[in-house]
């Protein structure tokens, strides 16, 4: 896909896409946290009754493999859009988490990340 | 941020993150969209009691911006992870999704995406 | 409805239910809590779009009403089953939940719960 | 614990309580979905990382059992609370869901519910 910015061009196609259906008066912060936590409860259905084990290969099933792309697409144009309306950066957000959690679990010794 | 493959880097990251504590053991399909939704439910959390009007500037609020980011950051670090172990392009997917949803609703005529 | 241990005697539907499909196996907590969690995710996107101050009448909405009803009931009886399978007495837990929160948030002066 | 109308019981608990700090404001349909989904990821939280086989002893569990206890407490809080304001009877939809449920899922042949 497209390696240049390609959050930034996902966002400016979600945009576009609000505006050509007059969807920015619903897309508040409230209602995109909402709508971001319907589609991550869609996505844990996929696997609710699906062994644990055998969630190891769901990404080789041709079943799951399908609807798991379906629902994690859901859950990160909302993301995307959230991060639009927020004006926050979600790279910089997720590498100063991953920072944070290195600082919060250090690595087993001798090893490093 | 990185614009050459931000996602692929991000990933690259959490590779190295989890191979450093052991932690691919937990990171299978089931496990990790648990641990999205739990995320995703402490992002419900900031805006729960936050009137919806009021929202809409809660990504220049200086309490909520920060906790918003860090949630935000969570799913997405958690949704980054699960494309990575299930080997789906959460990039394609999401363009993917954005031509399907557009195909379900179409823009208000006269407009385009 | 039933007045003697309603949440007693939905239980017992529920675990002749299972038995009756050998629903069972599949009822183990972590599958339960996920089932729940979706269902929590249908709740939420029943009201995702609609205006906070709408949300108020919901209740007498002839569209939400059903919707929500259906989507309370379906969180509820996972909630149930899950206390049934892990041996955790719900109301017991409710009761201590208010007094634990009636300590940490105390009511406003003059006024008592 | 009360067999006469436990869950009114509840209901009228939580009524005053959210009386005595002025809560009711915030007690709107919206919000209490929110609040709920929010409690029902920490609930996922507490099983995220357990494997699925440990999972089913979690009620005999002496660090899982409080923590799935006070969860699965707050989830239904919430769904009594917005049972509460939203006029539904949660123990009625309970029973129909159950009994649309098994219309849908007819029991194995030569069983009954």
């Amino acid at each position: 896909m497209n390696a240049v910015d390609p959050l930034g061009r996902l966002q400016e196609r979600l945009r576009r896409f609000a505006a050509a259906r007059d969807w920015e008066r619903f897309h508040d912060p409230k209602n995109l946290v909402m709508a971001l936590a319907g589609e991550a409860g869609e996505l844990v259905e996929v696997l609710q009754w699906v062994d644990q084990d055998s969630s190891r290969s769901a990404g080789q099933d041709p079943l799951l493999r399908p609807r798991l792309a379906e629902e994690m697409a859901d859950v990160f144009l909302y993301l995307l859009r959230l991060a639009d309306v927020t004006g926050i950066d979600l790279e910089a957000a997720a590498h100063d988490k991953i920072i944070a959690n290195a600082r919060r679990y250090p690595p087993i010794p001798g090893r490093k990340d």
